[in-house]
């Protein structure tokens, strides 16, 4: 046995609980390397001595480039828990502990690994709507400019400025469009009055910018998309103002005077607002000077505007802008004011990277998956990895996370950040519909941004925000995804089963599974097929069901019972 | 290379800021499998394309009995810091980044590793001072009864029961021992006002307990510590309280009608307060009901307690009863409350298993290191582990947590809840020595548990709680341990020095070098040899010093320049 491949950590996505009486245990071997896991777990403060233990045999649940995972769920009426595993490989048993490896189990619990107590306060706490969501991306400045006003003009509205004219209204009117092709849940990128077109140089937190609309229009739109059932969330931009931002005017007035110069980050007085700027910005973008969120006014002010715009207008949710730039303890008292105010209230962290400091439950529900977006990159639009290497890899990725917060994760294609997926796949359509099939069938939120479904395409920052387009005639690929999005909200194990591999070939076929039992017992399960090249191929996945003929890029859905 | 054993974590003990322009890298590899490291970094919003980079050779820091473990510490002007890795093995070099590993390094700054931000924030902030620590552990019963008052006797004073009838004024009265001995911080096991004579059944946390003392007692005891440079922290039993404290009896006389009913964890009305008892507990002890410390009134009043012995009576930080099981958001509250009124406040956790989840600056300082105890117990008393395993698990468990945290561990060889390490020797109080002798050159803040220094001995509860002895005749062990203590104070290398392994053989010897660089340049580095075994030895653990001869069960320290 490869020892030194063996991952376990206490209190993390190898160890947490989801109820009261249940928690999830993993193990990590070397791929390939062990026959089977047993753990074994017991009371940690039994009355008898040694503590007495039940086995679990472990299952696996994953398998990426190097590791496979091992699994087990287990109810207990235990809430404090203590636990040791136990692997074969070879036909040779290791035991596996706190300290380590050894041959033969030790008998003192104080040794063993510990999960201290399954505390209902700190149980994974997402929103049970969001695994029933398909998301839809918004730029607002980009998507509809309402029929009552001037279209499509790029308007000076003040400090205020458009490029394409979109609007509030303009939403509001289009969202038959939205129902039909099943979306339910809006996300917005930032609304509030701000400079630039794209508005993340906030001027006022609690206007509605007047290039988009009034506070009515805002409200209108909220109210319709919850007659309709659909869900709106917003862009909270809480690293960072603008330069209009009243306490950053008054910095810029008053220099050290300013009642006003702890709520920045870090300046350099007298403050120079040129470039490059003398004070902290985001990136060093001098429109964007960076509030020190830890100051208590501050902290504060960014809560009353997190519950301002739930309590007046009841959006139902945030996703909050370069969260990993701002301190832990601000996205707490953020959590924990809006959750107080609506408790089902879904929170989404702007993180690249692994998110998993910022997911452990006190802090965000997800964060935007660009490893997903990445990886659909590589295998759907440019084949630049295998099937297998996308597979490995997508696996991996759902180990960072407790299977609750991997589940949660907003999966997408493309963003307002990055270039267009139809640029990237050299503006073949048919990779990018694979691509959103896998998309519609994957584990994580699906989400779809504005236009990818007319065919926008673009690498750079003005184009890959083109404006939508409205004329059904250049939107070839509305149907199609209005009928997967249908397909995925209509079968349980579509958004809420678990997920294994059990296929790729170096053509680019690919098949998974995705199981779902309900609390009735029906179970469900989805077999995916995909045949991401450009031939007509025959995919047998398992012996479970006949072979399959897919064109090229074709992707189907089977549901097996 | 195997590769199953590379490991990095971001924002963990492998990737940690200390200042606002220094953080640590750490990565860990197979044992004795890599030649070299490097790692590469740049500022993650680097307006050109690709990042500039910069390398940094990376130096072995520990290594344990499957791993290598290699650090560099790097000082730097971006406060945004992108990362990756190169390691070579048998002259292959590979590159290892968020996605895994590569022979080429790709140019996308995105898989980079990422430290997002070096906030101010969430630096580590252990007050300076415990470094130049040394702890007497004193479990108040036991120690000493005021000479103004009748002496040794069991008392009971009101609801209050005392076994040996140590008081407050009597540790006051013996500081001059304490002061000879050189220890400067002193941790009290719990004083305030309970029904058993342990006192971890808290009725009034307001108060000291009446075979104790009085508050003036106490007021007088912290201004004697502090007039000799000497400061002291309480025990806080805040996981549960005791039957008489007053909420539980509000509970206990109106049941569901109680107004304190939400103030515990989990309550079946009608509660019986019999065994086993039908609320939850700590353990199943039906006298120490659990805290509902989520509850805001409960958490209110736990900072209410905090704050106030640090206020009234000027206390400099707490130990934290099995804080493992007590909410997060508890003690994160805890530490703000504590910590704006005495921003160095030391701030203890009793929690037996790897800490980390509790140690990362938000909540607490340090952990009481039973890991350390376990380990001394089985090389020095018991002698099951040989010198190569324990420098292995020692190494492996600095490695658990970020350096500044690591070397705040509070290590100790006994306390009041495990048997006297005496008894683990066999009454052998030579292996006792030497096991003192490396509590004061390692790394951590060492503890002694009172009457250590007098061969207090003994396996089960109350023995190893033993009344003190205060007769000159029966303290064999206190001059010596006193030479230490000066020893270890006089010596930066010994309180700040980082730890590298430099020996060890079949017979015991074993040997270590620590090394601290002050901030003017100079550098102290001390060479720390034990002959752990019942003969004469002459052990020349490198070529930097002579054969040293030792006696058995001898330690010794050189100081190099």
């Amino acid at each position: 046995m490869i020892k030194e491949a063996i991952l376990h950590m206490p209190l993390s996505q190898y160890a947490y609980a989801t109820t009261e009486t249940n928690f999830t245990l993993r193990i990590r071997t070397a791929k390939g390397d062990v026959e089977s896991v047993c753990v074994y777990y017991g009371d940690r403060v039994a009355m008898t001595e040694p503590v007495p233990v039940t086995p679990v045999q472990m299952k696996q649940c994953a398998r990426d480039d190097l590791f496979d995972y091992y699994e087990a769920s287990i109810q207990t009426d235990f809430t404090r828990v203590c636990y040791y595993f136990s692997l074969t490989s070879e036909g040779k048993t290791y035991y596996y502990y706190s300290r380590g490896f050894c041959e033969q189990m030790r008998a003192n619990r104080i040794e063993y690994f510990q999960f201290p107590y399954l505390r209902r306060e700190e149980l994974m706490t997402e929103p049970h709507w969001v695994y029933d969501s398909v998301m839809y991306h918004i730029f607002p400045d980009s998507f509809a400019t309402s029929k009552a006003q001037l279209s499509g003009q790029p308007q000076s509205c003040g400090q205020s400025h458009s490029h394409l004219g979109g609007t509030i209204r303009g939403i509001t009117e289009n969202l038959d469009y939205l129902q039909s092709l099943g979306v339910n849940l809006i996300y917005l990128n930032p609304i509030f009055a701000a400079n630039s077109y794209h508005k993340y140089d906030t001027i006022d937190y609690f206007k509605i910018d007047p290039c988009f609309g009034s506070k009515d229009d805002f409200r209108q739109l909220v109210k319709e998309l919850h007659r309709r059932n659909m869900r709106i969330i917003l862009d909270g931009v809480f690293n960072h103002c603008g330069p209009d931002f009243f306490a950053f005017r008054d910095v810029i007035a008053n220099q050290k005077q300013s009642a006003y110069r702890d709520w920045f980050y870090q300046l350099n007085f007298p403050i120079h607002y040129s470039d490059p700027p003398n004070y902290e910005c985001f990136a060093y973008v001098k429109e964007m000077p960076k509030l020190n969120t830890s100051h208590p006014q501050v902290r504060d002010f960014i809560c009353q505007v997190g519950t301002y715009w739930i309590r007046e207008f009841d959006i139902d949710g945030w996703r909050l802008d370069v969260a990993n730039e701002v301190d832990h303890e601000t996205w707490r008292a953020f959590r924990r004011a809006v959750r107080a105010l609506k408790p089902d209230a879904f929170l989404i962290a702007e993180i690249w990277e692994d998110a998993d400091v910022w997911l452990r439950g006190d802090q965000f529900d997800s964060a935007m998956n660009y490893m997903f977006t990445n990886l659909c990159r590589d295998f759907f639009a440019t084949a630049t990895i295998d099937a297998r290497t996308f597979d490995e890899q997508f696996q991996k990725a759902l180990m960072r996370y407790p299977t609750p917060i991997a589940s949660a994760q907003m999966n997408f294609l493309d963003s307002h950040d990055v270039p267009r997926f139809l640029h990237h796949c050299g503006g073949n359509c048919d990779r990018l519909r694979l691509a959103l099939f896998f998309l519609m069938t994957a584990p994580g939120i699906p989400s779809v941004f504005y236009g990818d479904e007319c065919l926008l395409t673009g690498d750079t920052e003005p184009q890959y925000r083109a404006a939508m387009r409205w004329n059904p005639n250049e939107q070839p690929l509305k149907e199609t995804l209005s009928e997967w999005i249908h397909l995925r909200l209509s079968h349980p194990s579509l958004t809420r089963g678990n997920y294994r591999s059990i296929y790729t070939d170096n053509d680019g076929g690919y098949a998974f599974k995705r199981e779902y039992v309900s609390t009735d017992g029906t179970a469900e399960t989805a077999l995916v097929i995909l045949n991401n090249s450009d031939c007509t191929r025959t995919i047998r996945p398992d012996d479970s069901c006949e072979p399959v003929t897919l064109q090229a890029y074709e992707g189907t859905v089977l549901f097996l019972t």
